[in-house]
């Protein structure tokens, strides 16, 4: 069960560390900023959950091979930008299969360290979407996991399959294969579909919402 | 005592918790991701603050009332979107009330876990703030916090008053009251009359500064 | 071996304060944003290293000296501002001795509390840029730190070195002027002969990379 459990970890760790790593090339930082924002991507989200079930030191620190799962992600994808970024499409379900890696491993990891039930499924979830998070407002962007497609939704349907599971006393291997594919499943049908969530209206009167948010808590 | 820091605590919450979806909803989040923001703006000063002082897991992971507070805010922004706004001279004020009940929550509580009086007030101010920076920096704006009217410094008195009763060995009732008021007087004071504090003057040389300080310390 | 801790460490503080309330008077905060941004750019670093490390409270939470030591700084900036950003080319020079100072503090801090040398080495580099992160992620910027010259890549050979003379059994002190020096060095080369590192070559079509991002992962 641990071992699975790392498996899933350190397979969310490479594929999320690829994203970030993409995203530092396309805005050119050096290879050094690559490596920095391909382990912060693939950890951020790891390392938030075990801040917060009290997991100290987090794995991603205590563990080397976070940190070197991390690098290799970062230099494939430094060295052959050209041919990663032509495969863009796959690298979108690959993230998928990122997201229900962590999905998964963060329910799971919550739930052995004694976190209530739901809050384990929304741990899972944070694991999940944290990387991202992380790695777009680094570069200064909305984090595409607030606004892509049943991204974040996805995940913590994952990790709500983990928790039942292990409510009803399944074995964890079958809830991660359950969770992670619900997970996937449902990223992949909003990918492929343009599944999405309703948004609110905004009251028609507010005008360009993006340029006036400054000013909207003075 | 306790009970009258967990009031203070989920109140505030409630309250970041509906600024954190209006923003959500004016950048045309889906409602999922009005409901990540709505917990991110309403939990992440309280767990800074957590984390700070040692006390983990976090209130707001341990306990399903802060997830629950912040997703019942949530859905209430989210659908009644046109409302919420059109009431925002409203929200303003609720937001100073917002601010007042966690910078007394987070003061007491930092001194409940035996900090330094002088950084218990500072944790209270943090507590404060922290949830209306993360909203801010998540959709990429410079956090309002950081410029709105005497917004961090209203938290920072109302917590030193809560130290500064502890200190007198005065009721902790008496504590939250008088300093909870010293925060709202403060900064509904600043709104109202448009107090603010001095800027500094750059040198004028300095031109644009808003589109140079990426290279500034190159 | 402490003393010499904590004065890296205080040292480090104030020219990173500097630098973030430098940053702040550019963008016009009044002085209570400027004070925040400095104790933010000052502090940052250090406690995330803490967090991970397991030191909990932080440094810079259980000892005032953090918190006056940021003040002070930010204080200096707020009224003296046109002097200090005419120094700011000898300002560079102070925040290459601050980076150096918070590699070698957080590599030594780390291994004291039993972390892997190697990801030792790395906690020293999270110190190092922690607070010019947090700095720039605050006024809506690309982290400086992660292009700038050589930047991230000085704070790890700093870093590196103290790690290794700690292997070797070295003493502290020589340790820490070793990768103290090594870090000022190499940055202070980076700055002068404008050495940098190559970055990787995006795809000829991806076009203007800094305005499609968001679109990227959806």
């Amino acid at each position: 069960m641990p071992i699975l459990l790392q498996v899933l970890d350190l397979g969310g760790t490479f594929v999320f560390a690829i994203s970030g790593a993409m995203v530092a090339v396309r805005h050119r930082l050096d290879i050094f900023g690559v490596l920095v924002l391909a382990f912060a991507a693939g950890n951020a989200g790891g390392i938030t959950r075990d801040l917060m079930i009290g997991a100290v030191p987090p794995a991603a620190i205590a563990d080397l091979k976070y940190a070197g799962v991390s690098a290799l992600a970062g230099l494939i994808t430094f060295f052959w930008y050209p041919m990663t970024n032509r495969l863009r499409n796959d690298v979108l379900w690959l993230d998928a299969v990122g997201l229900a890696f962590f999905a998964v491993a963060g329910a799971q990891k919550a739930l052995a360290h004694g976190i209530d039930p739901v809050m384990a499924a929304l741990l899972g979830m944070v694991t999940g979407i944290g990387g991202g998070m992380l790695r777009d407002v680094l570069v200064s962007g909305i984090p595409t996991v607030l606004r892509a497609d049943l991204y974040a939704l996805a995940a913590l349907a994952g990790a709500g399959v983990v928790v039942s599971a292990h409510l009803l006393h399944l074995s964890p291997m079958l809830a991660a294969v359950a969770g992670g594919g619900v997970c996937f499943a449902l990223r992949f049908m909003a990918i492929r579909h343009g599944w999405h969530l309703p948004t609110s209206r905004p009251a028609p009167a507010s005008g360009a919402p993006h340029h006036r948010h400054h000013d909207q808590d003075r």
